[in-house]
């Protein structure tokens, strides 16, 4: 099994002015903000190796944690932070077996320029891949830098991996942690109807390989009202050549929903081929065992099970 | 077949200060703003027996459109808008023959006393229920003030029903009508997340009768996500004292997904039994010819498609 959504914290990072570092090995900070708690699983790669089979997971895609992205910090603050934390990514998966453990870069994507240079840097480096963040501030993922980018990562031939991040702050999503139960999910809804309607999938190479976190956020729950929206308010829906549906087959979503009937709704509706295994281990909103639902899902034949456990994830990684 | 999510809009509203009124019989106003062109069937009930008649409805509840709600604004204010609006209502409804317009009327949520005399005085001049927003302000539906209310209901024993509004405003929501597309279900699914972890159905009567929009928001979606967290980070997440899966068959939520594979993850999720027809007549982002996915939906047997159709509807209502 290919579990293509997993994080690390790069335990070497020095306290910056204002931005995230770990403090004693235990807690991420942003500035002098506690932020997460985190244990040795997020930079030990035997600790992960550990884990790994005691779920069943061959190969970990092992991404940055968002916080460390820093898109909203200067340009050359941000390049220094994913410069390190990227060593950092190569040196942990470098204590595993050949293969076991990927690492997908992070780049300032405030600065297409900068952006790019980093993935190119990572790429030679040894990175599968890169991850990033489902927007910059105001500017969604077709904002005109950001597919410069995608582009770059298509001509390339790397995959992209998009996490949300940077929730909006209310006081009715300080509670219950809901920015990132409601939160997370609507930010990647959001980006993927940005995708489309803002005809970044028009416009950028059908080469491009790109998956969506936690199954694409609320995105596939939705595509009805979308599609219907797209149909009868052309005039303030529309943006892309094709209505909505016609764009499914451009990315992929990761299994982590937790529910036998949510990951039967992506599988329905965006198709087997386009879902691969994620779990966002090690944090406790992930899942444990890493693709369990997947698993037990008793809708799926050994065949399609096998598909999204490895063919797809293969498919999208370019392994 | 029982519509129980449709809306009109009261053709009398003078023009206030800064509020909502109607110009012109074609276009809602919120002060000197254009919100939302309007038609005929909006407050014309020989247009909306047409329409139900082509569609197979035989009732239509007739609830307010929310931007006339006026949470925000003074309690008096709203009352106003309140009274005016409801008293319209029942005269669209009593252009129709009986039972088939049956209205919900609107309160003045922002302050619990007012909200709870005006919903006395709608029920006993004919109304069946009462619609709200699914937040004032800041406060979501497990403030005091709105716990009360919700208690005032059950006591008088009619129906809620819960329509998103009021959503927040950001540039990247300000596309293509993504506030109603993205926003929308993320404020429904995070006031069903306050009615579980702000612990409102521990604390009100099981006779309270609620409805949710739009099938629940994302909520049904990411109830594993939810469960999950609950069990996992019970120190953040916590606030209700049995784990969200407990409180399905507390509430019902309408069909109005537009998608077969959506509708089908309502009812495996919440049960047969929990899901009522609604189709947001008459709004373009509604569903037309309306309950059709409900008719279509295949892996519905007949006994099934009554009960979605019909049975439930009676029971929430109260019929």
């Amino acid at each position: 099994m290919i579990d293509v959504h997993t994080h690390y914290v790069p335990r070497g990072m020095s306290r910056p002015s204002d931005g995230p570092w770990v403090r004693d090995g235990s807690m991420i900070m942003v500035g002098s903000r506690e932020f997460r708690p985190v244990g040795a699983e997020s930079w030990d790669a035997q600790r992960r190796l550990a884990d790994m089979d005691a779920d069943g997971v061959d190969v970990q895609v092992v991404s940055p944690t968002p916080v460390f992205f820093g898109y909203d910090r200067p340009v050359a603050d941000a390049l220094d932070v994913a410069r390190r934390a990227n060593d950092d990514a190569l040196a942990l998966c470098a204590d595993a077996p050949p293969g076991r453990l990927r690492p997908m870069g992070q780049v300032p994507l405030q600065d297409a320029d900068a952006a790019c240079a980093e993935l190119s840097r990572c790429v030679e480096a040894g990175h599968v891949g890169v991850e990033i963040g489902n927007h910059v501030g105001d500017r969604d993922l077709d904002d005109a830098g950001v597919v410069t980018f995608l582009q770059h990562a298509a001509s390339l031939g790397v995959p992209v991996f998009v996490h949300p991040w940077d929730m909006p702050l209310s006081p009715r999503l300080d509670r219950w942690m809901a920015q990132w139960l409601v939160g997370m999910p609507a930010e990647t809804h959001l980006s993927i109807v940005a995708m489309i309607l803002g005809g970044v999938f028009d416009r950028v190479s059908s080469e491009l390989r790109i998956c969506f976190a936690h199954g694409g956020g609320s995105f596939p729950f939705w595509l009805g009202r979308l599609e219907n929206a797209w149909r009868r308010r052309g005039d303030l829906v529309g943006g892309s050549e094709h209505p909505p549906s016609a764009y499914l087959d451009r990315f992929y979503v990761d299994s982590v929903v937790f529910d036998e009937r949510a990951l039967r709704l992506l599988v329905d509706t965006l198709g087997v081929e386009r879902v691969v295994v994620g779990s966002d281990y090690p944090y406790p909103l992930g899942e444990r065992p890493a693709g369990r639902v997947v698993r037990e899902a008793s809708f799926l034949d050994d065949g399609e099970r096998q598909q999204v456990m490895v063919g797809n994830a293969r498919k999208y990684l370019g392994l």
